[in-house]
C-alpha cells in the first residue's frame, strides 16, 4: 500500500463525511445504518480509480472526488443489498455484523435504497467541496453510471448469480455475472475519472480495457480468497460462496489456472496504461494491488 | 376521469414502453418484474403532474416525457419495497400479488433497486422519444428528484414509519411522515414539470404550494379510504395499516375532520395556481379528481 493510495483514501473519506454532514436532516437511525456500511473499512478501490483515472488522461483529479464519493455509495448499497437474508443472507462483512444483523433488514433495505439515491444526488449536485464538473459532463457521467449499475449492470449480475444458484454453471455463465456484478461498476469509475479528467475517446476506450481487465481479475481473486482464507482473516464467512453452492473460478478451472488467469490479466491491465499522456503510476499501483491479494 | 387524463395516460405508458425495450438485453426474469409493477395499472398521477406542470408555467409539455416517465419508475420501486415482508408485508396491490409474492422476496428487492437506477438513467439520458432537456436543467432535476425520493425525503418517511409502527402517536409525527412519504416524491414532480417547462421562481413557488397542499390531501384520503373500503374494492389489504398499528387521520382527528381537511386542502391547492400564467386546467382537474377519490 503506497502513500498515493492512504492519501487518495482519506480524501474520500473525507468527502463522504461531508457528503453525510450535509445530510443531517435524515431520520437518525437510518443515517446511522447509511454510515455503519460506508464507514466500514472498506478499501476504497472504486473511488480511488475515479481520481487515478482522471489523473491517467492528464487532468485535474481534484475534480473527480465527489463522483469518486458517489461510487463509494452505490458500491456500499450493492454490499447492504447483497448481504441480505433473501440474498447471500450473510451475517459479518468486514469483520463486523452485516448491516441487517445490526439494524434489522427493513432499515438495511431502505439504507441501500437511501445510499443509491444519495449516490445519484451527488453526481448531479454541486458537491460539498465545489469541485464542480459542467452540466453535460455531469449528465454523461449519471449516464453511464446508472447504466452500470442497473438491471443490465450489477443488478442484473446479483439476479442471475441468484437464479444460478446451486445449479451447475460453467465458465460463460461465471462471467456472464461477474462483467455485470463486479466489472460493471469498475468499469463506470475509470469511464467517470476520464470522463471528468477531460479524456479523449481513445483514453476512454484504454481506460474501460483497464478496468475491464482488472474486474475481471479481482472476481477471480475474491474466489480465490474465498477457498483459501479462514474467516477470521477475510471478515466475511468464508466459502460462504461454496455453502451456497455458487459457480466460482476454483471450482470451474482449478485453483492454479485460476491464479495464472489472474495473474495475466493484471499484466494486460497494466499495458492497456500505454497508451494515456498523463500519470498512470496510480492505476498501475492499484492492478498491481488487486494482483497481490491473492497471496 | 377527463379526455387530458386519458391521453396523458397513455402517452406516459408509451414512453414506459420504450424505456423497457430499450433495456431488452437485462436478464429476462428481472425485467419481467420490473414490468409487472410499472405496468400493474397505476393511475400514472405523478407524471401526469410533471407535465402538467410544464403546460401550467406555459412550457412544452412534449419535452417532460421521459422526466414524467421516469418518476413513475420511482414510484413504483418505492412501492415494491414498502410492499416486501421486512416493510409493510402486503401481499396484494393493485387487486394482484406484490412483486414479492410473485417473483419472491430477493427479486422484488433488485427489481425496486433496478427501477430506481432506470429513472436516474431515464433522466441523464436523451431518453427513447428525443424529448431532451438540456444538461444543466436536467441536472438540477436530478438533485431534485434525489433529494426529494432519498434519505431526506421519501426512504426517510418510510423508515420513520415504521419505526412507529404498533407506537403512539400524534398529528405532528404522522404530518412528518407523510410530508416524507408522500409528499415529497409528488413536490418534486411538480418541481420538474416546472423547471423543465421553463417556469420562473415564482412559478415553482407556485406548484410546490399546490403540491404539497395535493400530496397532503392525497394522504389523508388514502387513510379514509384505507378505514372506509371493503378489500376487493381498493385491490390492496383493506385496513392492513390499521393492523400494523399505524397511525392514520381518521384514528387521530375523526373521520369528518378528516374529510374536511381533505377538502380544503384541494381547494387551496387550485387557488395556489392563481399566479400561473399557462394553462392550468389539468392540474385542477388533478387536484379535483384526487379529492372525489374519498367518495
Amino acid at each position: 500500500m503506497n502513500c498515493r493510495f492512504k492519501q487518495l483514501r482519506e480524501e474520500v473519506e473525507a468527502e463522504l463525511h461531508k457528503i453525510f454532514d450535509a445530510h443531517a436532516g435524515a431520520p437518525p437511525r437510518l443515517l446511522e445504518a447509511m454510515k455503519y456500511s460506508t464507514f466500514a473499512g472498506g478499501k476504497r478501490l472504486r473511488p480511488m480509480l475515479v481520481t487515478a483515472s482522471a489523473e491517467a488522461v492528464g487532468g485535474n483529479s481534484a475534480k473527480t472526488i465527489t463522483t469518486a464519493a458517489a461510487i463509494e455509495l452505490i458500491h456500499t448499497y450493492t454490499l447492504i443489498h447483497d448481504d441480505l437474508p433473501a440474498m447471500d443472507n450473510d451475517e459479518l462483512r468486514r469483520g463486523i455484523p452485516t448491516n441487517h444483523k445490526k439494524f434489522g433488514e427493513a432499515t438495511a433495505i431502505l439504507a441501500g435504497d437511501a445510499l443509491l439515491t444519495l449516490a445519484f444526488e451527488s453526481l448531479a449536485s454541486p458537491g460539498p467541496s465545489g469541485h464542480n464538473p459542467p452540466p453535460e459532463i455531469k449528465v454523461r457521467v449519471i449516464d453511464i453510471v446508472a447504466k452500470s449499475v442497473g438491471a443490465a449492470g450489477t443488478v442484473g449480475g446479483q439476479e442471475v448469480d441468484l437464479e444460478y444458484e446451486g445449479k451447475e454453471g460453467d465458465i460463460e455463465k461465471l462471467e456472464y455475472i461477474h462483467t455485470r456484478k463486479t466489472g460493471a461498476m469498475i468499469r463506470a469509475a475509470v469511464e467517470a475519472g476520464g470522463i471528468i479528467g477531460g479524456g479523449s475517446d481513445g483514453d476512454i476506450a484504454a481506460l474501460v480495457s483497464y478496468g475491464l481487465k482488472i474486474g475481471h481479475a479481482f472476481q477471480i481473486i475474491d474466489d480465490i480468497l474465498d477457498v483459501t482464507c479462514a474467516t477470521e482473516q477475510l471478515g466475511k464467512d468464508a466459502g460462504s460462496d461454496e455453502g451456497n453452492l455458487k459457480m466460482t473460478y476454483p471450482a470451474l478451472i482449478g485453483l492454479d489456472e485460476s491464479k495464472k488467469l489472474a495473474d495475466k490479466l493484471i499484466r494486460e491491465a497494466i499495458e492497456s496504461l500505454a497508451p494515456l499522456k498523463g500519470d498512470t503510476a496510480t492505476l498501475a499501483a492499484i492492478a498491481e494491488y488487486i494482483g497481490e491479494r491473492k497471496h
